[in-house]
């Protein structure tokens, strides 16, 4: 059993009163993703990513990263997922993950040097970063049947909200939730990091073999930002839903791959930023 | 004149109407940091870092980033700092900046890769990042003699919003600013990432002289993670206070480096974590 939440002791301040409480923290440690594929015929594993996560569907994480980062392209090319190593002394939760993958898959790591946003020695752009997205075979998308209704959104958040179990103990975490355009949440993550909630999101969706998710929509509890806005472009969600601001180069990366995005999601009062021909 | 908002038209939903509407948003764009040094009597120049940030005091956010992942470890290090490149044809902002090191600062570029959080092939534990932080210099520190009040942290929030140009423009950033035992806000900075908006500060203050900043205390917007309380702890900040929820290891960072961490801090009312020694 995975731990995403630990008790503690603290001391409580409400005016001029101070108690000791008991109450719960969200799990942050680190997860180590490591990746087994062949090079001319030899097996090598390296070690790809470590990022701060809540521990729980470190597998969704782990296979939502890779698509999301246009290592991998469908489950076929997943041989098979395991955690390994010893669990952490602390938590009893098992922080490396491997992913291996089949025969044959060409991998290309120095996408993940980062070295995909600089265009030259000196030279770093916004547009560089979109133009990168392109090379990494997405594409702007024309408009499809896929409309989402004003009175399904100002339901969402309070559906998305109902559903965090984690959040409801600390209060401390993101989330991240798929829903179809009746409104119905088909996948929901939480975690202390939102790029780690919307890849295990991704990654559940790439388990049932829903990607790309052109019927669906994706709600973030926070603020969306180009990285967000990357994931769902390489999923093929068609909107982006926030309960907090946009930024600047999520809305650019909207308009140019054409995704529906929604900001300020508070009930029925919500902006949309760009692709509001979906929105019914 | 650097831009840290934009201006954007959008369509603002109220309930049942639907009206056209000037707005702004938080600028994000991609910062590349390069660093350039001398091994063996030999100038290299190498790019270390690629973060999506908000522009604006970028040579603190660069200084600041440095400090805290301990390639440098006072002013004295640094011979320059100057951007480079041409500014990005979207936003006119120039997205490149180099810090070059003085002649003899010995440079461990091994630490950047992440690898610190890894203890050995199949291994990672929260454990071990608080380990790697020891390595890095900082050590637990016994009680000094700046004590923060309850009432005057119950005053920074408001100040903290108060203060927020930016935000107060786009309400999509966030913030994190330095201030005294008085409650005097020494430093702010707003970025779309958090961990920009800390480095930002902790750039600032080390051009200031000011670090370590024993008798200065931290706010951000935002939750409190283990990344944040680490730059903490390496600024040498006795207090954190954050906003919103700590993670789980950030409460054991705070505890073993004996840092005061309190969360959830809104007016009158608030937790503390760990430290709660300094709050008088």
């Amino acid at each position: 059993m995975t731990n995403s939440s630990q008790p503690i002791t603290i001391s409580q301040i409400r005016g001029a009163s101070q108690q000791s409480r008991e109450d719960r923290l969200a799990i942050e440690e680190p997860l180590e993703i490591r990746l087994g594929y062949e090079v001319r015929d030899t097996r090598v594993e390296t070690s790809i990513s470590i990022t701060m996560r809540t521990p729980g569907n470190d597998a969704e994480l782990a296979t939502g990263f890779l698509f999301t980062e246009a290592i991998i392209h469908n489950l076929a090319d997943v041989a098979f997922v395991k955690p390994c190593g010893a669990p952490a002394p602390d938590s009893g939760n098992t922080n490396v993950i491997r992913v291996e993958l089949e025969s044959g898959v060409q991998v290309d790591l120095e996408r993940l040097q980062r070295h995909f946003y600089t265009t030259s020695s000196c030279g770093v752009c916004g547009k560089a970063s979109l133009d990168a997205l392109r090379v990494a075979g997405a594409s702007p998308r024309p408009f499809d049947n896929t409309c989402f209704s004003r009175q399904m959104l100002a339901e969402l958040p309070d559906k998305l909200r109902a559903a965090q179990k984690v959040f409801a103990e600390t209060g401390g975490l993101h989330a991240a939730a798929a829903f179809t355009a009746a409104g119905d949440i088909v996948v929901l993550h939480e975690d202390v990091g939102r790029h780690n909630a919307v890849d295990k999101v991704v990654g559940s969706l790439l388990s049932q073999g829903r990607l790309p998710a052109r019927d669906l929509g994706l709600l973030v509890s926070g603020r969306a930002s180009f990285e967000l806005m990357q994931k769902a472009v390489m999923a093929g969600i068609p909107l982006l839903a926030a309960v907090s601001a946009p930024s600047s180069l999520a809305v650019d990366l909207a308009r140019e791959f054409n995704v529906t995005l929604v900001g300020f999601l508070r009930g029925d009062t919500f902006n949309i930023y760009a692709a509001e021909e979906r929105i019914t």
